[in-house]
């Protein structure tokens, strides 16, 4: 499979790289640096993206923002950051890369279990990733050429666990390989319209 | 108490309205008419509401829009409809209106079945439901004075089945005091951060 991963330098992004690099052909794009320069959050770039790299079998997405701050301190445009790049990247990703996948492709986006199980300073944050998980059962429904799209929504991954671990309190670390296998059982299995939650 | 309700005179909203009539003070507000105007997509529309309106014991929002359309045909812009009106209208209605409730106040808003079950034609009115369900698990962990949250999600509500059921086949129509009730758990009740799904 010729496979597209956006946000492929990213902590998660690098560890699945690696993972379909033993047995894909894989391109990397990401905001700084990759194979291709894309910003999910600007509907021209991932046009030009597409336009550049011809078409996949597969997409794969670990890239998008939001503002993480109290609730009391994020303003209306703070909630247009997430809205822009998590949330309406996404879409965008798939209303447009849609047409630069073949038959019986696939599309994999990626959340986090703030949709689910949010923490403090994530009203925004955790309000584009539900956005997401809804999204992608609903659009599943009226995928054309035997496209399949899921999402996998991770709890906190080990490789960032250090780093985040005071946001979530009582949250397991959940190991990249755990993580890495949502991505393949998106992108090799059969799923369809599937939120894959790995969390722990 | 004293009850604000947003949408009022739509089809849950004058049921909820008609019911918390035997009970305590209500106002209505809605986009063309009610006690008060107010368009939700327009945050400074809500804040002269409230400026001009005082403070709540309970708000509750049935309002909100977002674009229908097939997968294919909604463009970038359709999307920003829902978003606008019924994801960051909600957003904001909590935002500014926690300012002019009471302590131990109640916000309720409000959302559908399409989060969770979505058909085809809602991509993005299915995508900014399930952005407040999220939204409400998370913003509930950090209200403050007392103040709870919750939203209501209901399947296709018995008074409007005849109009939609064709887009929602095999769904069963909720009778409407089950719908109402879902909002009165809500202000009555004590829970926080609920999703209260009305589905059958």
């Amino acid at each position: 499979m010729k496979i597209l991963i956006i946000g492929g330098h990213g902590t998660i992004g690098k560890k699945v790289v690696s993972r379909f690099r033993d047995t894909d052909e894989v391109v990397v794009a990401g905001r700084t640096k990759g194979d291709f320069l894309v910003d999910i959050a600007n509907g021209s770039s991932i046009e030009t993206l597409f336009q550049k790299s011809g078409a996949f079998d597969a997409i794969i997405c670990i890239a998008g923002e939001a503002k993480w701050a109290n609730f009391n301190e994020l303003d209306e445009e703070d909630y247009y950051i997430g809205i822009r790049s998590k949330l309406m990247g996404q879409v965008n990703l798939v209303r447009i890369g849609q047409n630069y996948l073949n038959s019986l492709g696939s599309i994999t986006l990626c959340t986090g279990v703030l949709a689910d199980d949010p923490v403090i300073k994530t009203a925004s944050a955790a309000m584009v990733n539900g956005g997401v998980h809804s999204f992608v059962q609903a659009v599943a429904l009226e995928m054309e050429n035997d496209i399949r799209i899921n999402v996998v929504s991770s709890g906190m991954v080990a490789d960032a666990y250090e780093k985040y671990k005071d946001y979530f309190p009582g949250h397991n670390p959940i190991p990249m390989e755990k993580v890495v296998n949502g991505y393949v059982r998106s992108v090799k299995g059969k799923g369809n319209g599937e939120v894959i939650r790995i969390y722990d």
